[in-house]
């Protein structure tokens, strides 16, 4: 079982696209963050401030990442990044749990 | 921003009614544990192991204790006690973010 430890995470939830999508915020004692989300079954669109490594932790989803034409489908364990100030979609066909780290600029 | 500080979370998600009930295990120092979670629209029925204390920290619901015969509705910042060993029901009508801290025996 998996945790990160000697961490802060904020109490309140986010919430977009009406709960569908939800994370909590975890802060890392060197200031980084990462958030724990759950993604249910929907079409998404998200810009970043910061750029972006996601994991897969269970589930999968279908990404069109900026600059790209072809849709890639990823699953549990794997990753992709998208870049700071950018726009990228989403397509989940079944719940996902991921994890999603800011990469400072 | 509340926070809980320097606490372990489980990266997993704990899942619940395909999704509709989800949330994050927070361990504490004294190993007390605590779930951070969302609840969507439904209608759901929950057994306990240990006591619960749940802190509604936004939305609503309208819950069932055991032994009651008459719903009550807590809203943002509201709390009510769940005994161990049992089985409560809860209507949830808006969004639900919840603090679910458990009591030990």
């Amino acid at each position: 079982m998996e945790q990160f430890e000697k961490v802060s995470i904020v109490k309140k939830a986010n919430v977009y696209f009406e709960g569908k999508v939800t994370s909590r915020t975890v802060i890392f004692d060197d200031n980084s963050k990462k958030t724990l989300g759950i993604m249910l079954p929907g079409d998404y669109e998200f810009g970043t401030a910061a750029a972006e490594l996601m994991e897969i932790l269970a589930g999968e989803m279908t990404v069109l990442l900026p600059g790209e034409s072809e849709w890639r489908t990823y699953k549990t364990g794997d990753t992709f990044q998208v870049p700071a100030d950018s726009r990228f979609k989403l397509k989940v066909t079944t719940i996902a749990d991921y994890c999603c780290s800011y990469i400072p600029g």
